[in-house]
């Protein structure tokens, strides 16, 4: 599993010119690094001296941002196994009619796959970036500058993953499935870029 | 070294309620991950056929991101040392006046540490930004996604080493100082904000 190798030698790979990990997989990282940020202001707060009035509420982003947190580590390599399935696809034989068919036909399956792997890693990074005032609300106020690190990388991640899907959406024969997944990825980018800045604002003005 | 852990145990770090890592840290990892994607976006680009008239361009951008990369992945250790070092200090004893006035020296030497810090981050993010423009504009179109992701996470790291500025300038005795400080953050994140959004805008374009 790419995730545990040594963080050093995961930036090693992303800078090669291997094809994966690349972006996609970037994205689902830094997403998982906006939950993780979330999730230590959470816990942080909890059992902090007058925080006890928010102690339920930390709980529950804690535990939603920790799931979110799973889910985007794993779509690291999800996102190599679509970019992988998708180029073993395009290296399918065209030699005859038959071939060119089960190839036409690989290739729009695993795009498919393609364009919903990053969208399942933006829809995650948007439900971050909805924790993340949460948290920078009503937590600890000497970690409020963590959940701003937390929701400038679950936004950037989420904009990250929309450059994949429009990569990919572009050459799905299904016209609706793409206009629909194109249509959702605007809205969360529109609701992230909204919502993102914000809680970075709300964030400064904690600062002081 | 945190950076020779296992990128999981990196975000389990992360995510707990202990001090470091947390955003400075964070946001190192992710400049560092915006230039090894715009290491990537060359390393690909170099040697594909008709991409002759930029290799020298190419191995440039390269070999620049590489050293801002170098440079972010040793900022992680340098974010826990600074934090460390002014938590000790605010942990100095305070029994008698001479002991507080060691203690308050000792309080603002290392808030300048925590302030330059966060700003050198800044600096390193800001100059990867730069960079990426060459990568959008001149990579292999099969790439120029990566070089996307790669200045979405440069300007969130940018922004979110800022966050850190503001947390150690105001509390800073030298306001000579602290002003210069938050003047050059003002500056890098307005040039960071105008510069990432015309690349994402270029990558954009280039995706058709």
């Amino acid at each position: 599993m790419i995730t545990q190798r040594p963080l050093e030698t995961f930036l090693d790979e992303l800078a090669s010119g291997a094809p994966t990990p690349g972006g996609g997989s970037a994205a689902a990282v830094i997403g998982a690094m906006g939950a993780a940020l979330i999730s230590m202001v959470c816990n942080v707060t909890l059992g902090k001296k007058g925080h006890e009035a928010v102690e339920a509420e930390m709980r529950s982003v804690r535990d939603a941002s920790e799931r979110l947190r799973a889910q985007l580590t794993s779509m690291v390599a999800d996102d190599i196994a679509a970019f992988d399935g998708l180029m073993a696809a395009y290296r399918l034989p065209k030699a005859n009619d038959e071939d060119k068919l089960r190839r036409a036909d690989a290739i729009q399956s695993t795009l498919r796959a393609a364009t919903e792997t990053p969208l399942a890693c933006a829809r995650a990074c948007a439900q971050v970036v909805a924790l993340s005032r949460r948290a920078g609300e009503k937590g600890y106020a000497g970690v409020v500058s963590d959940a701003g690190v937390g929701v400038l990388a679950a936004n950037a991640a989420l904009r990250s993953a929309a450059l994949n899907v429009y990569i990919n959406a572009p050459s799905l024969k299904d016209r609706d499935y793409a206009a629909a997944a194109l249509s959702e990825i605007e809205k969360l980018l529109a609701d992230g870029a909204r919502e993102s800045e914000a809680v970075f604002e709300l964030v400064r003005s904690r600062l002081g």
